[in-house]
C-alpha cells in the first residue's frame, strides 16, 4: 500500500545510511564532542550565515521544544504560542511539565499575527493584575506551521519587531524547516530565519535523517549551561556523533535542500492530481502537507488502497484528511495514486 | 474614602478577633493537629452533611488551588477550566509550575457548560493523537465564578455527570462560596456542593476570616499523603490552630452564613442604588460582585470620592468596573455612595 | 502541663494582638501594597543598615525557603545545604518539587564549614563530568541551625568568601534569627547578616508573630519578578497588611530583639536547672533549643508532667530530646520544671 | 590510538547496521506501533520469561531513568538510591527536575544493602516528623553498578523483600545489563531480574545498539498512560521502528548475550594483562569496567599511547582510572595494550 500519512515513515536518506555504515566501527568520544559534530556545526553556521551562532543537536521535536523553552525561561515566565501550536496541543503537556504556561493566542491556519501578538503584550502590561499572571517570556512559532502554511519575510520581521519592543526572544520550530525553505514562492530562506530568530531548529527527523534536530542559537545571551539543560531533560545522546554525522551529510553539497525540494515537487504533483480529480481542498499549501475534504463514504473506500492521515471531522458526513509527501516520496507513488482515485 | 474594590479589604469578623485574643497564650501543638482544628473540622463536616469527609485548612486561594490540583493529578494529566478561570488567568502559572496543563474550554460569564465539557472529552478520546495530548484528569469550576455568577443545581449535576462518565473528579473553588450560598434564588446549598463535588473549598479569606480556606474532600480516594503535599507546597501553617479557631468560629451558630447573607443584602441594596441612578450594568449578579459600565470621564470623577475595581476596557470611552460588597460592608457606606453618585 | 516542645506553641506577642484588634476594620489594598507593609519594610531596612535592600513578606518557613530558592536558581542549578539542613530533610521535598537538587555537604552540629564548601566547589569544577551534574547555584545555611548552633562572624565571612570566589549567592534561613542574634557571646548582629548574605529572612513565626517571615534581599540582581514568583508559589497573602502590621510592631522600639532576648534568658535558666539536676546534654547551645539525653524510663516518667520534643534515638536505652524556650516562655514554667525533675 | 574510555565509542553491531540498511526505505507507522517493535517486545518478554510484561523503548539512560521515576511516583514521593547512583550524581538533577527527591543511602562499591535500606525505611516511619519528609516511593539500583559491581541473587531478593514489606517498587537500571548477565560466576540471569524487579531496563546503547533502552514492566499497576509520560518527557522517538529493529536484532539468536559475553572475555583478558604487568587495582570487577590506580607520571606517559577514563584523584600523586571493554573491543586492542604498557 502507498502511504501518505506523514513525513517520517521511512528511515534516512541513503547517503546517511552509507556513511553510518562506513564509520560504524570508528571510536569517538561521546556527547557531541566528536569531530563529526564539530564539522556539522561549522557547516550549519555557514549555511545560516552566522559564524558566531551556537549549534546543539537533539534527538526529536518535542524534546527540542521543551528543552529550548525550559532552558530559556525563568520560572515565572510562559511562552506565547498559536492556539494550534504543537507545544500547545500535541506534546502531552511537555512545556507545562517543565513548569511553564503555554499562553495561547489566535491562530490563522497555524500562524500568529504580529498585530494580535502586540495586542496581547499590550493588554498584559496594561492589566492591573499583570503581576498575578504568567509573564510572557518567549514567542514560539513554527515554520512551516502544523498546517503546512508559511510566514512571509515581512510577517516574520513584524513578529520579531514586537519581540524586540518587549525584549522577549523569538523561537522558531523548524521540524519541517526544509519543506518551508524550498516552497515555491517563499521569500524566506535560511539566512532570513537566522537573522529573525533568537533560536530556531533545523528539523532532521522529517527531512532525511533517521532522527535529529539542530538547534541554532543566534543570541548567545539566551542560554547558560545549555549542555547541562539538555542532559537534564534527557536529550543528550551518548553517541552524539550519530547526530553530527547525519547533519554533516545533510549540509554537505546542499543535500538537505535538494531532498526537501524533491518533497515539494512531489507535493505540487500531488496537488495537481487531486485538483484534476476534483477533490476539494480544506487547505492547499506550498509545502509538503495538503489537506483535503473527503465524503466519509469515499474516504472509507480510498482507505483500502492508500493511507493518509486523519485531521478532523468537518461535519457528520465529511472528514478532513492530510496527505504528506517527503524526501522519500517516489514519483511513481503519486502516479499510482492518480490511477487509484 | 469608601472602598468597594474587593472583598478582602478589612481584617476579620470581630468574633474571630475576640477569640484570637482570648486564646492567644494557650499552648497547642502545631500543623493543625490541635483541638480547634479538630472541632472546626467536625462542624464543617456536619454542615456539609458529610461525616466521612476529610477537611484540610490552607491559607489562601491560589495556594489551595495549586495544592489540590497537584495532589490529585498524575504527571501526564491536566485540569479543565473555563478560559476565564482563576487558575487559568490570575495565578501566575501556579498550576503549570506544578507540572500540569490548564486545559481551557469556553466560558459563559465565568461558567462552563456540561455540553461543552462533554464535547471536549468526546473529541479528546476520538482524536487519533489523544495519547500525544495532556490527559484531562480533573474539572475545575468556581462558584461563584470570577464574574460573580452561579451554577444551578441542575447545571452542577450535569457537569458531575460528565465527570462520572469519564471518571474524573470535580473540584470546586469556593473562595467566595458563602456569597454564592446566600444569594437570593439559588437552589445550591452546602450539601448540594458536597454531594456534587469530589473536592471543594469553603473560602474564609473573603468571607470573614483573616485568611484561610477549608478544603473538603468527599471522595477519599482522591488524595494520598495530602498532609505531605500541603507541606511540600508551602501551605502548612505552623500555628495551624489559627485556621482551626477561625473556621470553628465561622461554623458556630451559622456565623459564616449570617455574615455572607449580610454581604448579599448590601449587594442588593447597591444594585438598587445603581439602577435608580441609571447606571448601566455590564453584568448584574446575585452575589457580592456587580459589574458596571462607566464612561471614562464619569469614572475619573467618581474615583475621587469612592474606590472600586478596574475590570476591563469596554471600548475607547467606556470601562467596566467592579463593585464588591462583603461581610464588612456597612449599610451607611451604600447610603453615602448613593449620595455621591 | 508545661510544654517545651517547640517555639511555636502560643499565638503572638500581645502587642501584635492589640494592634490587629485596633486596626481590624480599616480598609487597605491587598497583597502587601498597604502602608503597614511600607512602614515595616522601612524599619527592617533601617535595622539591617541596608536602605537599598528589598523586603518581601511571606507566611511560613518552608514556603519562604522554596520560594527564594526557586526564584533565584536557573533550572540546571541546585542548592548546597548541610546534610541536616531543613530544606534537605524536613520540607517534604519542597525544593525538589520546584525542580532543583539539594546538594548536601557534611554538617557539624548543623553547620557547614567554608573549607568543606570550598572542597566541594573545587572538586565539582575539576570533575571531567561536571556538566553532567547539578550546577551548584546557591549556598543555603541556617542561623541558628536546626541544632540551635551559631556561626561566628569569621565563619560567615569565610563562607561568603567561597561564594564570591564561585559567584554564587549565599542564602541564610533565619526562621529563628532573633534567638541567634540575642545569644550571649555571639559576634553576629543583624548588620553582619545583611552584609554577608545576598538574601536572608527574619523569622516571625517562631519569634513573636502569629506567622510571617521577612525576606531581605541585599543584592538586587538576585531576583526578577519576585512578586510573581511568590504568587505562583502560593505565598502571597491576600490581606498582606497582616504581615506588615506584625513586622511593623516587632521592629518598633526593638520589640523583636527584646522578646528574643527573653527567650535566651529563659534558655540559660533552663540550662542551669538541667545541669544542676545532673542531666546530660547531647548538645548545649547558646540559643533557645537545648538537647538532652534521657534514659528511656526517665523519659516516660517525665512525659507525664512536662512535654518536650523527640529528637532521635541515641541507642536502645537512651533518647535525645529537645527543650525549646521562646518569647512566650514564662519564668514560672522553668521554676515548675525545676521542681518536677 | 586504542581507546578504553567507555563502552559507547563505536556505532552498532554490524548486524544492526545491516538490517537498518536493508529496511531503510520501508514505510511504517511511527511512535513504536510498527511490527518491528511488536516483534522485539515479544522476544524480550520471552527472554524474560514474562509473557504478561509490558515493554517500552526509549532512547537513552538518563531519559529512561527520569521517565520511569516520574511516571511511577506521586508528587510527594522520592526515590531511594545509593549515594553513588547515576541518578544521584550524573544526571544533572534530572529526577529533581521532575519534582522528586533522590534520597541517598550509603553505597558499597556502588551497591546498597538490604539491611541499610531497611534501616532507612524503619527510621523514616518511626520519625515523629515523617510526614514532613519526602516519602520513599521507589528503590533504584543499578546492575552492574556504576562501579561495575554486581548483586547476587540473594542480595536482590533481600532488597525486594524490604520493598515488599513497605510496598514500594524496585527499579533496576540495566544500562549495562548484558555485561552483568554474562559476568563469570554471577547467579543472576535475566529471569531473576524480571522476577525480582517491578521495572527494569535492558541497555542497548552500551551493548551493541546505536542507542536504545528497553524498559520491562513486570507489575502492570506501576504505570498508567506511560506512553503519554514518555512523550511528555521527550523520550518518544518518531521513527520508533529504529528501536524495535535494533532490539529485535539483539534478541534474535541470543545476539545480545553473545556480544556481551565477548566484552567479558576481553575484560578478563585485560585484567590478566594488567595484573601481569603489576598494575594495582582500585576495584577489580567481573564486568566490563576495571578500575586501576596509576601514578600520575605513569598516567601521563600512558595517555600518549592509549586512552582511558578518569575516575577520581586517589591522592596527590595517584589517580584512579577506568578501562572499559565492550561488545566492540578487538582482541588485538588488548594485545597492543599489553605491548604498550
Amino acid at each position: 500500500m502507498r502511504c501518505f500519512d506523514s513525513d517520517y515513515m521511512e528511515g534516512a536518506h541513503p547517503e546517511i545510511i552509507r556513511r553510518l555504515t562506513e564509520t560504524n566501527m570508528e571510536q569517538t568520544c561521546g556527547y557531541g564532542l566528536d569531530d563529526y559534530c564539530v564539522e556539522a556545526k561549522r557547516k550549519i553556521k555557514e549555511a545560516c550565515g552566522c559564524p558566531d551562532a551556537e549549534v546543539y543537536f537533539l534527538v526529536g521535536g518535542t524534546q527540542t521544544n521543551s528543552t529550548v523553552i525550559a532552558g530559556a525561561l525563568r520560572p515565572y515566565q510562559g511562552v506565547i504560542s498559536a492556539e494550534t501550536g504543537h507545544i500547545n496541543l500535541h506534546e502531552s503537556g511537555a512545556v507545562e511539565a517543565s513548569g511553564h504556561k503555554v499562553i495561547s493566542i489566535p491562530a490563522h491556519n497555524g500562524k500568529i499575527s504580529a498585530e494580535e501578538l502586540k495586542k496581547y503584550m499590550k493588554s498584559y502590561y496594561e492589566d492591573d493584575n499583570w503581576e498575578h499572571m504568567s509573564v510572557p517570556g518567549m514567542v514560539y512559532i513554527s515554520h512551516p506551521t502544523e498546517y503546512g502554511t508559511l510566514y512571509t519575510k515581512d510577517e516574520l520581521k513584524a513578529i520579531r519587531s514586537v519581540c524586540d519592543e518587549y525584549s522577549i526572544p523569538l523561537f522558531l520550530d523548524g521540524a519541517r524547516l526544509g519543506y518551508g525553505l524550498m516552497a515555491r514562492g517563499t521569500d524566506v530562506d535560511l539566512r532570513t530565519i537566522a537573522e529573525t530568530c533568537h533560536v530556531f531548529y533545523i528539523g532532521g527527523t522529517k527531512v532525511g535523517a533517521l532522527f535529529g534536530e539542530a538547534v541554532v542559537v543566534t543570541d548567545s545571551r539566551l542560554f547558560s549551561h545549555f549542555f547541562t539543560v539538555i542532559k537534564q531533560r534527557g536529550g543528550l545522546l551518548a553517541k552524539g556523533r550519530l547526530l553530527g554525522l547525519q547533519f554533516d551529510t545533510l549540509f554537505t553539497d546542499g543535500l538537505y535542500f535538494k531532498i526537501a525540494g524533491h518533497a515539494i515537487d512531489m507535493a505540487e504533483k500531488l496537488k495537481a492530481v487531486l485538483k484534476r480529480k476534483g477533490y476539494e481542498f480544506f487547505l492547499e499549501t506550498d509545502t509538503n502537507q495538503q489537506f483535503v475534504i473527503l465524503d466519509n463514504d469515499r474516504m472509507e473506500e480510498l482507505k483500502k488502497k492508500v493511507s493518509f492521515g486523519f485531521w478532523e471531522n468537518l461535519d457528520d458526513n465529511r472528514t478532513v484528511v492530510r496527505f504528506a509527501t517527503s524526501w522519500a516520496t517516489a514519483e511513481e507513488a503519486i502516479d499510482e495514486l492518480a490511477e487509484l482515485i
